[in-house]
């Protein structure tokens, strides 16, 4: 089933506005979550949103909360996000960012008590929409061991990357994990194997099994131990930048609130130099000879720009039984 | 075979000197290579100071030239390496953005046609000594495939980030292939597999067999196409912040001369609320139980720190072959 991009946005809209959020963040919030599904991240788009909904029943993302400048050295700021919606945050910390950045060359703001930002790209995308190389990074609830240990200690910390082109701008969204626990969840709904190893199994084998590995809970980071040192560096530049929670912190209230962000923009001038060197570098890449025959090599945000365009078209696919229960909030 | 620091330094500057390197140079440089094996980093060490002394003599490292500041945005600095000694550079480019961030919070300088910069940790416990985060990464020649792709078309470019910490410094320095094509052959040379798949075979089957790997010159970047797109991220970062080449250009020319890179720092307030945020994050991560009875979890750096103060007790272990062949320059 497929919905119009602007049917999913006008639900969100009136669901937000009956919980009374002031309309213009209604209608931000709204925008976000469709355009999330749009782009293809579905389970931070339309599948996330009854959460979304919770969290602010429940109190834990307060509605007319608003983010506090608390400090700043030089050209970084420090804000407390007040525990309003993590959407809303982000996407004012990366305005931020990048007002700095028009100004100064480079901007960098750090958040804390803020909540989840849903899909970090956003933040990428709204960098490079504004001419900025954008780069932000968050951290979460634990949910991946540190390489050498069995527990879950780590997030999966986000890492965005993003660098503003002309024909579709160029955008890294990647967590430290090899796959999230909603990949694994829909692998195993699929009664699928992973395409790689994404964890180990209770016995301490790499594993393709997503049951086992959710069983065991021993997510992998990519590189093993590498990106188990990344996922400490992005929790501690969070966490000391911002002054706010750790990992640690996040997990031991149990729900996933209160969390530590980063976001720098660099002003990027639109110069014909700058998009001869952009374009050199991923045709380079490229003409790498496929792995599989009529394989293609495509560069991060190029395949979103393709189920963005094919959404628009012929509407957004939803889970109906998650759209039905949005339609009857 | 171990020597003690003071001897491999001296050894160093006799050499630079004899080459007609100006002395304070030559001293900086030594110091560099003596260090880097001191941490353990032998590979850009000792056995690299051979390749070095070759690359000064065929003209490729200018060893009279200095970096000259071409362009500054705001709290960004471009430089010119002008082929200098990649170590100077990359040592002059991070206090130059220890400098900025001192002043303004963050600072930003990017550098093109410069030269490989050994063990991109120096520049990272350099920012960290100083009191200030440090985040630096550069490209390389071709030699890993894009996702997707079988011809190397990425470079291993690697990442650095650093943390000053009272008690040790927290260090990632992490490139973005699994394993380099030096530890490859190491595990060749000693006829052992890889402890993890490391890349593809010639048949495109994941392979823990170093010569297979090396045969098909797919190197497999860390967590497949997420490795992939970071090191693709950090070319576009470092090629247009810098005005420089990318890893085409730096492959076209055969030799990895010529490179570019990008130094933040950002300035670190020496607080107690850091230094226990800090301490907190890593030892949350070390209370993870270990996977094997009496192992160990490590921050990244912490290892280092332990070789650091082994040699220089014990004195630094050197291929024999090498050393003889360092003493005969």
């Amino acid at each position: 089933m497929r919905i119009p991009f602007d049917t999913l946005r006008s639900e969100f809209l009136r669901i937000l506005i009956k919980l009374n959020m002031h309309p213009a963040k209604a209608e931000q919030c709204a925008t976000i979550f469709a355009e999330n599904s749009r782009d293809g991240v579905y389970t931070h788009g339309l599948n996330r949103f009854p959460v979304f909904v919770e969290l602010i029943k429940e109190g834990l993302i307060r509605i007319d909360a608003e983010p506090v400048l608390e400090n700043h050295l030089g050209m970084i700021e420090q804000w407390n996000g007040n525990y309003a919606a993590g959407v809303l945050n982000a996407g004012h910390c990366m305005q931020r960012a990048i007002d700095l950045a028009k100004k100064n060359g480079i901007g960098c703001v750090a958040i804390r008590d803020t909540n989840h930002w849903m899909r970090g790209g956003t933040y990428g995308w709204q960098a490079a929409e504004a001419g900025c190389i954008g780069i932000c990074f968050t951290n979460t609830i634990a949910n991946v061991p540190p390489w050498g240990g069995i527990d879950p200690r780590l997030g999966n910390n986000p890492l965005i990357i993003a660098v503003p082109r002309k024909d579709g701008h160029v955008v890294l969204d990647m967590a430290v994990s090899q796959y999230s626990f909603g990949k694994l969840m829909q692998y195993q709904a699929n009664n699928e194997e992973l395409p790689l190893p994404g964890g180990y199994d209770s016995e301490g084998n790499l594993s393709t099994d997503p049951a086992a590995i959710m069983e065991s809970k021993r997510i992998l980071p990519i590189g093993f131990w590498k990106g188990s040192g990344l996922s400490l560096m992005l929790d501690l530049l969070v966490t000391i930048l911002s002054q706010g929670r750790s990992t640690e912190k996040i997990t031991e209230s149990k729900k996933e609130a209160g969390v530590s962000q980063v976001f720098i923009a660099i002003h990027q001038p639109d110069t014909e130099m700058n998009h001869q060197l952009i374009e050199q570098i991923l045709d380079y890449a490229k003409s790498s000879r496929p792995e599989k025959e009529g394989g293609k090599i495509s560069y991060p945000g190029e395949n979103t720009l393709r189920t963005r365009e094919r959404n628009i078209k012929e509407g957004i696919p939803v889970d109906e039984t998650i759209w039905n229960k949005v339609l009857s909030l």
